[in-house]
């Protein structure tokens, strides 16, 4: 009765009347406020403070430098915590940090009784610094004699990963057979920012003796954890409480200030706290999608079979860990998903730090930058071979029953052949690529198109759990308690819909409890990874089918009849084979819960540990028109097409793909972020930084192929990330169609375009 | 490792600090505020309202009157709902009066930005009004030709019970046996208030169509159901938050302004609202203990053994039903509790309505009353057969193995007698009832006492059931989530110690969630009737118990071990057998939240559906100095002495019997709510209103004698309202031995002293 209704989102009402209660809408009104305290150079070392000036200001109640906060390193990451050190993630910054790697660093906090005075005091803080020479590039940070940033490091290489699958060297299978035709590319691509509305903000304030964090994050249970770990207090005294959130799309899937904002209200005798960042703050103190340079070689077949490859990556990823090496690792592993070779792939990843913004979690993890030198890669073979683009992909692309090497992941299922052929249909494929032929003048129009494929939660490189609760009111109605959260993404909806489907509970009777207070709600990582529907759903299910029997079996006992011969359906017990009703549910809750001979709270509680794992496809198909000497290109038409297995809620999921395809038109043609040589930000904030407006964006189509992916609790796999990947390189790939100039970096801007096209001689 | 020990309240450090959130302190801080226009008469109809001045007053959002709210009769009491109609609360009331029945009835709310605007809007509120003549009396009520109340019940009568125990006629056992002695005593208690601290205070707000209330209250569940009975909406639609509660006492085993504030709350488009009463509306607007009549009539052998009694009791209801019949009925249960009779004990009870503030809960429930009017007459009694007043109520009180034949509660244990001699030896009884026999002069001194007896929960009257919930952390500590309320009573702390002994977890790494919420709260009826330790205590029990075994389950698993060889002491699982520790509990945990192959959120939730009830015991001992001329009694010495069986935390059992003494001494000797002719009051304020202060409490004494109760989950019973009951009548009785006036009302204050003391002929 749920699963595949577009019903309306459950927060829907109070989301568009202002009603939903945000973190700031909670904090209380004696609430202090905390100032972070930047540093104005990007490398170096804070020697000294001068506080005098700032200690005067009225209103300030407490001023902690990074020489007098706990000197305790830990990672910010929201992974799964791995009880196995060598799984366990980078450590390496502070609560503040004396020892400064990014223009911005956390050096000193101010907590004041509101807003103005907490400022003011912070600016007039001097502090004495001695400053290193800033690296920015990959280049620099690996050239011979360049400045350390983590001493530990002295490379600034954070990690290096390799692997191969199949067999052969590449020169040799090409020495070998000279049939064979080599491609060569370098691809580029940019640091963007997420851009949620809510900027990062938390309040914290303590309670018989534990801190309690309120906090605006994707990943509350993990917050908790690292609250801990940074205090170096146990785990259980921290108590994190995530309300709605204005969006993350990965820089929530971050322990941002949560563990400063619980160190600052232990330092004023646990009154609240609050530390909400400016947008300014946003784009330099948390975190960015890494700029990522590949380096592809590929040997094909003049047919179009690849054969082998070679892959390699750079990953600037700024002055902290963060997710670390997971990001780029993520990107080759899924160099190998996608397509498969003949022979041998080859694939070399390095993450190294240098002095920007440190690169994080955002929406693909990594895979729209493999995505686009991949895809891009893919159009500049099929033009040097001759071959149709399309025709090329479906040759070489996954097909079900493919087994994972490296993961044993399996393709269970894939509508990607069906995806593309809705894409080609829609955007008039054959004859838009016939009738594009041969255009000359300013202004020119191509088609282009992308494919991807993205897995689903994190097994088997990290842990998959997730745990569910139901309890049962006394009108038939229920709550569904999660630790998995609503992000914006419609989290609490499809759980809602799940839980009335496997219950028989009618769906406007489900109440989801959209706050997880980590004392009570049950685990589960978070928001990431496209996980929630396919792990923390399969939670909802198992708890929904312990509670359904935990009401059967009060049913039994109040009819006097087996529970198996019994189902709950809209709400009420019927014998499972006529439909007969037999009592409303309201009346046997009312009976559980008053009854002078059983009563009983009906609940129920599950956890799920996901050992699965599969892959959802999809393609972009793109039409643009080219304005040459403007540099200037217009998405004329634009489809994503998604296999994402059963969709739970049709119209949520297309909304889920507009806003991804939102996203990907930013980092197509005009998102990055832009900094000078010293490291400092160029345009972060969101008058320079140039975020697509509605102003901007085109009409957005969405096609879906419903599979059903028998490792989903419902038939469904990964939505959440996928949407955002494949349009840049489709629209990369519609621009060499219209203007033949293969842009190998993002984004397609015009001070970019122009360069190009004169260096093509299109433009005189 | 829990039970028995003194452990420093898990809220004290917050709460003497100013640390610990109570209501006022979460509410937001864009809430509007609420006031409630009062009715300036106490019997009559509103005729109609003039807004138009009100209306104009900046900052008023929203006027309701009880001409555009809800037409719902609907009931107040917090009693566990029945689900039959017959043992359902009285319905008499609604969220706002047309017909009132008390000065300061609820007829119209004023909504506005500000407590200023709401104030001054309220007061611009012109009313008409049709009046009725007012009765304060239980004689006026009850006299032919009355102004009636409610038109339901013409006679003013809400109920009347009659009960015999035992066979025969009293007149007729008179009659037949002229050894035996006849006394007759009429005693009268007054009306009284609980005067907590914090007033009632709540506010509410819309959430996804659904109305949440946060409030002071006792019973946040019974809350939740009556709001969703006064709105008539599912009680699903509801949810109720309770935070730390500055007192009750009963009267927030109330639905006061909860179900108002609900219905403020969407009529202002879900916005939040407050509605805070002052000192003075809960006087007048909130409940009181019932002022209550006894006449008494008992035949006693000349050895002082009980043959036939007969009781009558006439309860002051005031204006609504409130709590209704129960509580005199409980009084007149109670009074075949303590002593048995030979043949016959017949009961008659009377609830009568008038004008006056509405009776309600208050800690004891009727039992201060009826056992002022017993052990008044008992001393009377004694004073007449020239009897001991000790040896004559040993002679008849309850013994071991007692079973109540209305209701089957058996009496399992009894430390009675052993109380007595405790009490006995603290005051010096013997020596000083000699040393204060023909005392002449102003000022005379006197000893006195009185038992009590006390049932534990409301079994088999009413649905006892409990239920909690633990949830392990990863460092090994739990949080213990109750739906029973700490109240201020010590009830958090005791839980966990209850949590700690059961598991085997250290006290300190329990962590009990101190607010309920009634989304993901179990289920649990709340705090009274003495019943949390003894009825969700076993609820704590009996989760504590599975827990430990889901823990010993996963041991089992890591240890490849059977669980049942195995156990958790000090947080670590051990050997049963050697004691040797095999696992700390923190690593067991981290294994269970993080491990790869099986990863389980361990979690236990309960029910107790308690079938069961237990007496528990006590006396009172005081010595008095009587200044005659004054009318002023001192007292020089007191000490209750209880049997509450085995004490959870001795010392915090020693503050709840100091509490209750204090309260006992201002119903014994200043406490009287007063009332003019019209309803309306003439001292409901704390300046006016004699509340005993520091100054006027003498040295507490405090002594236990500790059984063993077998059918309490640790061995214990009732402890929280008992110390409240028996030092008025003890101070009664000791001014008796001091001056040999038998004063049969309270409170025993001077003028009512000067005026016995006069009519007895000790004043001139």
């Amino acid at each position: 009765m749920g699963i595949g209704k577009s019903i309306t989102r459950v927060d829907a009402y109070e989301k568009v009347t202002g009603g939903a209660k945000y973190t700031d809408d909670l904090r209380p009104a004696n609430c202090l406020v905390a100032k972070v305290v930047r540093s104005t150079i990007a490398n170096g070392l804070v020697k000294s403070f001068d506080l005098s000036e700032a200690e005067k200001v009225p209103g300030v109640v407490k001023i902690v430098t990074c020489f007098d906060s706990p000197q305790i390193q830990y990672p910010t990451p929201g992974h799964p915590w791995s009880v196995e050190p060598a799984h366990q993630d980078v450590a390496d910054r502070m609560l503040l940090n004396r020892r400064v790697r990014i223009y911005g660093d956390d050096i000193a906090a101010v907590v004041a009784e509101d807003e103005v005075a907490a400022s003011r005091a912070a600016r007039l803080i001097r502090v004495e610094y001695e400053e290193y020479p800033a690296v920015t590039t990959v280049e620099q940070a690996l050239a011979p004699g360049a400045p350390v940033i983590h001493e530990e490091r002295p490379d600034n290489l954070l990690a290096h990963s390799r692997f191969t699958i199949g067999e052969g060297d590449f020169d040799e299978i090409v020495k070998a057979d000279p049939s064979l035709r080599v491609f060569e590319g370098e691809y580029d691509t940019q640091a963007v920012q997420h851009c949620h509305i809510e900027v990062p903000v938390s309040y914290a304030y303590m309670e018989k003796g534990r801190v309690v964090v309120v906090s605006s994050t994707q990943i509350p249970h993990i917050v908790r954890r690292v609250c801990g770990q940074a205090l170096g207090i146990p785990w259980g005294k921290i108590r994190v409480i995530k309300p709605y959130i204005g969006g993350g799309f990965g820089n929530k899937q971050e322990v941002l200030y949560e563990p400063l904002n619980a160190f600052l209200t232990m330092q004023v005798g646990g009154r609240p706290v609050k530390i909400e960042l400016s947008r300014e703050e946003t784009f330099s103190c948390t975190r960015t999608r890494h700029a990522i340079k590949f380096k592809l070689k590929t040997a094909v077949r003049p047919d179009g079979r690849l054969v082998a490859r070679k892959f390699e990556a750079w990953s600037n990823q700024g002055g902290y860990a963060s997710h670390g090496h997971a990001i780029v690792a993520n990107a080759s592993n899924a160099y190998r998903h996608l397509y498969q070779d003949e022979k041998v792939l080859d694939a070399d990843a390095y993450t190294v730090y240098t002095n920007l913004p440190s690169g994080g979690a955002m929406r693909g993890y990594g895979i729209p930058q493999v995505d686009f030198a991949m895809e891009a890669h893919m159009d500049d073979i099929a033009r040097g071979l001759g071959l149709d683009p399309v025709e090329l992909r479906e040759k070489n692309c996954m097909k079900p029953g493919y087994v994972d090497p490296g993961t044993g992941i399996t393709c269970y299922s894939s509508g990607l052949l069906a995806c593309i052929e809705k894409g080609k249909a829609h955007i008039h494929w054959d004859e838009k690529r016939a009738a594009y032929r041969g255009q000359t003048g300013p202004v020119r129009r191509g088609v282009g198109m992308a494919l991807f494929s993205y897995k689903t939660g994190v097994y088997p490189i990290s842990l998959e759990t997730a745990s569910a609760r139901l309890i049962l009111n006394q009108d038939g109605s229920a709550q569904l308690q999660m630790g998995a959260t609503e992000i914006g993404q419609g989290a609490d909806t499809v759980f809602t819909q799940m839980a009335a489907e496997t219950t028989g509970i009618r769906l406007e009777d489900v109440h989801i409890v959209t706050v997880q207070d980590t004392d009570v709600a049950p685990f589960d990582t978070g928001a990431y990874a496209s996980r929630q529907t396919y792990v923390s759903g399969m939670a909802v299910k198992k708890t929904a089918e312990k509670f359904k029997a935990r009401i059967l079996d009060y049913a039994a006992y109040l009819k006097k009849r087996p529970a198996d011969t019994m189902d709950l359906r809209d709400s009420a017990v019927v014998d499972a084979h006529t439909g007969e009703k037999l009592v409303e549910l309201a009346d046997l809750a009312m009976e559980a819960f008053y009854s002078l001979d059983r009563s009983v709270h009906i609940t129920a509680e599950e956890t799920y540990h996901c050992k699965d794992n599969t892959f959802s496809f999809g393609c972009c198909f793109a039409e643009v028109e080219v304005d040459i000497p403007l540099g200037k290109v217009k998405v004329l038409d634009i489809i994503n097409v998604h296999d994402s297995g059963v969709l739970i809620n049709p119209q949520l999921a297309e909304a889920q793909v507009h806003g991804g395809m939102s996203m990907g038109l930013g980092y197509a043609l005009g998102e990055q972020l832009r900094f000078d040589d010293r490291g400092c930000p160029l345009n972060g904030n969101l008058l320079d930084y140039k975020l697509p407006t509605a102003m901007d964006t085109p009409e957005l189509n969405v096609g879906f192929v419903e599979t059903i992916d028998p490792s989903g609790p419902y038939g469904n796999k990964s939505l959440g990330e996928p949407p955002a990947i494949p349009p840049a390189p489709a629209i990369r790939n519609a621009v060499l169609n219209a203007t033949g100039v293969a842009v190998d970096s993002l984004p397609l801007n015009p001070q970019k375009l122009v360069e190009q096209f004169t260096a093509a001689g299109l433009i005189q």
